[in-house]
Parts: C-alpha cells; sequence; structure tokens
C-alpha cells in the first residue's frame, strides 16, 4: 500500500510463480484437458463446424444422468415436497413420499429444507443411515454419532485425508492406493502435501489385490515416509481378507448387483474384538453411483469407527467451519438409505425403476466386455460392481514414438484422436495411474444401450485403423 | 502391518499429537461450545429437565428459515419443477416460474439437476450471475468466464485463501481481516497455515475503517510474513474509498437494504484503468444472507477479475477435484440473480414477500438498538445492511475475573450464563476477536419480532441482575 493512495501498482499478486505449489501439483484427469477439448468440440459441433461425427458421447464420467438415466420417481417426488411443502396437500402424490417428506421436515430448523443443518448432519438422516448400516452388516451395531454427512463421497474422502496429514519429510504422512485409483486420492493427496504411494492392482487376477504387492508398497513407503492410512475402492478389489492387518482403511461402493459387496466393517467384526474394536476405518457412499446416479445433490456420508473421541471432535470442528452439507442432498441419501418397503404404495414402482437400472447396467456390462475382447489389442476384465471399464490396450511402437514426441502419454494421444475422429470421450490410463509401458483408458459403461453398442463398434472401428495406421 | 497378519495391533493410528496440526489451531465460534451446549439444552427440555425458561433462542447464527423466516414461493416453486418436472405440466405453477425451470433443466446433463454440472457451474447460471452483477454496476461488463458457482460463500472464500497460500517463515501469506471477523476467516487462515493479520474496525465510528489502522497493521505485519490479501466484508465496512491502493480485496454481501452497498469492483472501475485493469479482486455472494435466507441449499458464486489466466487455469482445476457445486443450490443462486421481472406473473407476490422480509428485518435493527441502548453497560452501534448486531457490554471486575479463575475467556462466561439462565444463545465478542479488553456479544436480529423483543428484555433483565451480581 502507498502511504498517499496514488503510487501505480505493482505487478499481479497472484501468479503461477507465487501461488500455493500444492495446488499447482495437484492433476484430475476426470476433468482433464481430454473433456476441456470435448467441451470445445461440442460447442463447434453446434457453431455448425463439419466433423466425422454427430455429436459428442461423455464416457469419461460416471454421471448417469447426463447419459440419459431416468431419476427414480420416488426420490424426486419426497425432494420436490420437501423443497415445496405446499405439495403435501396435493392427492397426487402418494403418502408414503408424503410421511418421508414430513419426517425430514420435522427434523429440519424452522421446518426448513432452506436452514442450515448441524455440521454433521440432520438427526434424522443419520440415524437413518446407522440402521441402514446395521441391517446391511446383519446386526453389527453402527451408531449415528459416527455418522458424517457430507458434501458428495468426494468431501468426505478429502476430509479425513486432511485430518490425517501430519510430519515432515521421513515423518509425513504416506497414503496408500490402487494403481488404477480414482484420481480424487491423487489429487488430494497432492493438494495437502502428503506422500502418494502406489500399489498396483493385479490386472490379470481381474484387478484383485495381491497381499505381496500390498507389504512391497509398504516397505518400499518406509524409507522416505510415515505410511498410516490405506484406501481401497470396493468393490473392485475383491475381498477385505487379505488386507487384515492394515492399520485404517476406507471404502465406498459404486455397486450395482447387491451380492458382490463384502462391507469391510463386517469382515472386521469376523475378525474378532483385537480387530473390530481397534482398526481405525472411515466409510463412505454417496447418492452419485447405484442405482440413483444423483450426482448433482452432492449428497453422501461417512461411518467412521474406532476414531479416538478427541479426533472425532476435532473432526466435527473441522467440518463445522463450512457449516454443512447440502440440506437436499442430506435429504436424497436419507431416501436411499430408506427407500419404500414391501406394503407401501410407491414400492412396486420404485422396485421397478431400480430393477431396471441395474439389469440395464448389468447387460451394458457385459456387452462391454464382449464387444471389446472381440478387438485385437484390447482386453477387458468382466466389469464388475462398478461402472466403469478399465480395458489395456496394446499400442503400436510408432504411435508411442509419435506420442513421445508431442510430449504426450501414448493413452492420451490415442484418446485424443479417438475423440477428434468419433466423437467419443474417454479417459487415458495414465489419468488413472497403470504399470509402466502398459496402455489404457477407462469408459463408463453409462450410455443408453442402443448408444453404447454403436460407440463400443465405432471403438473397435478406431482401434482397428489406429493399430494398421501406425504398424 | 504384519508380514504374517496375525500380530496385535498398536494403539491408534489417528490421535491428537499424530494428526493434522493445523487443524488443531482451528477455531470457529459460530458452533462453538456455547452451541453445543445449547443443542444439549435443548435435550434435557425435550427430555423434561425443569429449566427457568420454556426454550433456547438461537440467536448464534444467521439462519432466518430456522428462526421462522418464510422461503420466498417463487424461487422453491421453481425447485420444485426442476426436481420433479412432471409438475411442469400442472397448471397450479405460474409461467414464469416453469419457464425458469425449463430453461435451468436445459442447461444440464441429460436435463437432469440430478447430473454433475461444470466444476466452474452451470453455463446458464453463470451468465445470468454476469448480467446480474453488469447491471448492479451500471454496464461495467461481468464475464461468464470470471463466475465460478460455490458450495456457499464458504466454500470460495477458502478456495481463494488455498490458491494464495505459499511461502515459509517471513515469506508466509498473511491474510489481513477485520476484527471482529466472520470466524470463517481465522478458520481457514488456521487450516491452511497461513498468517493472520488483524485490522480493528472502529467501534466508536459505527464500525468503520480506518486507513490509519490499516497502514498500521499492514507495517506491523510485514516484519513476520508476506501480507498478500485483504478480506473486507462489505457492507458493514462503509466504502471502499479509504483502502484504494491495496493489492487484494474481497467482499460478500449481506445487505437488506439495497441503498447501503457499495460494489468494489464500481469503486475500482471510478479509480480509473490503473485500477481497474490491474486491481485483483475476489467477491463473493450466496443465498444463504438476503432475503431469501436460503442457507440449507448451500448456492453460491464468486466474481474473480483481473485474475492472472495461467492462475485461474488452476483455479478451474482445483475447483474440478470435487466434481461440482450442488446443482440445486445452483438453481436457486440463478433465480436470485434472475428474479421476477415486472409484468411476469409471479412479480407481485414476489415483491411483497420479498418486502415483507426487508422491512421486518429494517424493524428489528431498529428495535435491537433501541432497547439494548436502554440497558447500562450495553452499547449498540445501528445494524446496517447485516443481520447481526455485536453490542458491547461492560462487565464488572468480579465477573472477569471469576472467569479469568476458570480459564473462560470474560464474555464466554458470560453468554454462557445468559443461555443456562434464560436459553439465549449468543456468540461472545471473543469468538469475533475484539480489542484488548472490551467485551462484546454476537446476536443476530433473526428471531421474529416478538420473539425478538421477548429475547430483547430478558436480556436487559439478565445483564442488569449479572452486574449487580458481581459489583
Ligand atoms: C471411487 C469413487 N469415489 C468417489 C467418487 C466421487 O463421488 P461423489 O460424487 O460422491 O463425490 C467417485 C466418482 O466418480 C468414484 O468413482
Ligand atoms: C460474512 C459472512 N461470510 C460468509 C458466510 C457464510 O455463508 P454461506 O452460508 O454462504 O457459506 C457468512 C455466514 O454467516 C457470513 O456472515
Amino acid at each position: 500500500m502507498s502511504e498517499n493512495g496514488a503510487l501505480p501498482l505493482r505487478g499481479k499478486v497472484l501468479t503461477v510463480d507465487t501461488m500455493n505449489a500444492n495446488v499447482k501439483k495437484v492433476d484430475y484427469a476426470v476433468r482433464g484437458p481430454i473433456v476441456q477439448r470435448a467441451v470445445q468440440i461440442e460447442k463447434e459441433l453446434k457453431e455448425g463446424v463439419k466433423k466425422p461425427f454427430e455429436e459428442v458421447i461423455k464416457a469419461n464420467i460416471g454421471d448417469a444422468h447426463a447419459m440419459g438415466q431416468r431419476p427414480i420417481t420416488f426420490f424426486r417426488q419426497v425432494m420436490a415436497l420437501c423443497t415445496y411443502p405446499q405439495l403435501l396437500d396435493d392427492n397426487k402424490f402418494p403418502e408414503d413420499a408424503k410421511n418421508r417428506a414430513r419426517r425430514i421436515l420435522q427434523s429440519c430448523g424452522g421446518n426448513s429444507i432452506g436452514a442450515y443443518t448441524t455440521s454433521q448432519g440432520i438427526d434424522c438422516v443419520r440415524h437413518d443411515v446407522a440402521n441402514y448400516i446395521q441391517r446391511r452388516d446383519g446386526g453389527i451395531p453402527s451408531d449415528p454419532d459416527n455418522i458424517y454427512l457430507t458434501t458428495g463421497a468426494s468431501d468426505g474422502i478429502v476430509t479425513i485425508l486432511k485430518l490425517l496429514t501430519a510430519g515432515e519429510g521421513r515423518t509425513r504422512t504416506g497414503v496408500m492406493i490402487s494403481i488404477p485409483q480414482y484420481p480424487l486420492y491423487s489429487a488430494s493427496i497432492a493438494e495437502l502435501g502428503a506422500v502418494q504411494i502406489n500399489y498396483y492392482l493385479n490386472e490379470e487376477k481381474c484387478w484383485s489385490l495381491d497381499i505381496s504387492e500390498l507389504q512391497r508398497s509398504l516397505h518400499a513407503a518406509r524409507e522416505h515416509c510415515n505410511p498410516r492410512v490405506l484406501c481401497i475402492i470396493n468393490p473392485g478389489n475383491p475381498t477385505g481378507e487379505p488386507i487384515r492387518s492394515f492399520p485404517y482403511k476406507k471404502n465406498s461402493n459404486d455397486i450395482y448387483k447387491g451380492c458382490e459387496f463384502h462391507s469391510f466393517k463386517k469382515v472386521l467384526f469376523e475378525m474378532g474384538p483385537e480387530y473390530s474394536s481397534k482398526v481405525e476405518l472411515a466409510s463412505f457412499h454417496s447418492t452419485s453411483k447405484c442405482y440413483m446416479g444423483e450426482c448433482g445433490f452432492r449428497g453422501g456420508y461417512m461411518e467412521v469407527i474406532n476414531m479416538d473421541p478427541e479426533v472425532k471432535a476435532q473432526l466435527t470442528k473441522l467440518v463445522s467451519v463450512r457449516l454443512c452439507p447440502p440440506a437436499p442432498g442430506q435429504a436424497l441419501m436419507d431416501l436411499v438409505v430408506n427407500s419404500p418397503q414391501p406394503g407401501e404404495p410407491s414400492y412396486q414402482t420404485f422396485m421397478k425403476e431400480r430393477t431396471a437400472v441395474l439389469s440395464a447396467l448389468a447387460e451394458k456390462a457385459k456387452l462391454t466386455e464382449e464387444i471389446l475382447n472381440t478387438v485385437p489389442g484390447i482386453s477387458c476384465n468382466p466389469v464388475q460392481g462398478a461402472m466403469y471399464s478399465f480395458p489395456r490396450i496394446t499400442l503400436p511402437e510408432r504411435a508411442i514414438n509419435e506420442a513421445k514426441a508431442k510430449g504426450q502419454a501414448p493413452d492420451m494421444f490415442y484418446c485424443m484422436k479417438l475423440l477428434e475422429e468419433t466423437g467419443i470421450c474417454l479417459v487415458p490410463g495414465s489419468g488413472f495411474g497403470q504399470r509402466e509401458g502398459t496402455y489404457h483408458f477407462r469408459m463408463t459403461i453409462l450410455p443408453p444401450t442402443d448408444k453404447l453398442k454403436i460407440m463400443l463398434n465405432k471403438l473397435k472401428e478406431f482401434h482397428q485403423k489406429f493399430t494398421q495406421q501406425y504398424s
């Protein structure tokens, strides 16, 4: 500041050289350069620019509604009732929807979803979440005081990682993440200045987790940091079994067939009190995935068990700074854990809609695996439980060299070309991590079946052409 | 991890000694111990415990709906339509509400508010925000590319502070905040490990900002850190004028009478291109305050001007990690900046509801000032523009000593006693900062007028009794 108010100003206060260095290190492939280019292409198409395709198909992100999936009627009815309670007098809405809405509103300040909620989340929602977890885990108790509602799963994950980040140099917190990972993990680790520790999933065994690989990665990490957190994305890593003795775990489920999900908490309890009363576990869930796909509402919860009470008080304080997660997302989370029951008026429609989504997903998972595996140079594991596939691609030497000459990861080069030529938007495997020298792309299976078929066949054609061109 | 899977586990991985040290330093008075005790008392009352009062009156936080304020009908109609688009066929809803909903949905992926939005926020909403700012500032251009939608104002404020935090020791980023402040600022500064720089508002001149005090605080700060950010809460600091030559500013408005608000951006433009083309300014707004008070939706926006383009790219990347702000909050923000216009069917009702809220606030502001100033030992500045008062209280020496003996801030001691004896929940001034040796409390003026009167009179009575008791 000048003393007399009129001296010329210096240059920018905030430049890439003077900004937060950790933020610069953050990378988030799911919304990275390829997606930015996709958005640009969409604009060009709208402006009438000629392309060899009519539309961009975005298979880069698990965004079911954007891909045409319809919301679950019951959920949206209750949300409309919570939003505009005058509708409670409207007989177009079923009684069970009205009851849910009344109950949620009664738990809100001034009976309005427009009031701040408590920092940990609406009381009755946390109770419903705890009941849901207890049912899921065959009666193993869940305490509403251990439930924190969040702004999507992302928010909860970042908050827990933040609590855990401490130390300097060799004592800095290390966070073990699976490779391939969901890039929120690497991004948050970078932002917090924690240390990323990679453990590789076994592609040959359907992306399973090898205990020996966990040990390798842990021992290597101990040389340069303090490994304190093990992150697991579940399902996708088929069992909690081989990782019994790790100190801290997290999970998150995007399952579409209930049968495959093993709760880590349940596994801990089956291992006996030595584990169930000691292992500190935080698990995450959200409204974004599963059959509902309600990403925009940013609903989510986490359950923390065996957390030191003083640390829990710190966690509660930390989340209170941002006041509360969005109340509509909290309400929606409630409906997911407290969905229509047999005998309630909405039950049949709800089940019909839910089953339709889940069977479509199962069908699309199979379709994806089958079509991709007919392509020489593409190999795709069965898509289990999640809405993503992560097929491996063989790239010709010449393509790899051309990419490197351009300073691009070879699979980025591949995906960019795919986007420009076909309008298909995938994320290169390099954004998720992969073993050195292997190449992949990540693709959601969410486009409607007919579009998915077209997309898979275009992809096949492109891959064959690409392989020829660079051989 | 043990090599053979069965060694006994050590103690907790995460303890207050091993957790993130910056998080421990965070303090957030607005939801601190006094509020936790208030929640407890509410539970006790429900359980039938006898108290000298019937209910807890929470005047600790600006939460209008919790205090009984009704939502604006038009806003909730559009939100219900966006949530459950089947209602678009219902002729109970006015055409302008339907048009707004259709326009928002068309800008959402798959026409669903359940889709992720772009990281910066829904396109049409950002355009509407830019238009709104441009109108507000008498035509000074606003670019939708400079608008970022946020999860409440809180989210935007933390994000900008995060970008700006860098350096170590004497080069560490210093952030100048007004005292009294909104404790989100001190909490975020602590969490980020930045340096808090206090500048004191002039209580004698109605909490105005003295240029000499800014200079004092800046010069003092330069001895031990690198001051890079000036935070201003506007209104509350009556004008941008005296602070012309500061490098970086931010504002946020909770105004209830349009006439008092001076846009900092406008002031910069009036100062000429030397300033308007150079000063880096981020300003924040949210759906939580003003006449709408829609806190639960967590809607908000920020406008950044003169930000280095490379830094802006980093900002966009950073916000993309959490995918997007809640879509319902974004939609609601849209309605605030694009409210019913003369000639539209909802205009009259909207204006009636809006005016009713604003006049009630003006009346309550006056009431608060008047009643409190009749109490010897309480002095209250006029409540201008915001929904809070911050009266100064004189505490008897004996009370101060008793508090100190208990290890409590004297105004915390006072507020705790007030809560236990009357059920009134205020926040001690020490949570917001105040000049050494002065004591205050912060009180919102939001309770309904009749309740506010009762509360103010109870407060008066309590203060007199308290003063007597400790004299
Ligand atoms: C494994 C995993 N975790 C977390 C998230 C983030 O989800 P949310 O929308 O709940 O923040 C995703 C989203 O794609 C995910 O795939
Ligand atoms: C000055 C100020 N800034 C920001 C906020 C946070 O508001 P939001 O709900 O938009 O996050 C508040 C809330 O009380 C406030 O008073």
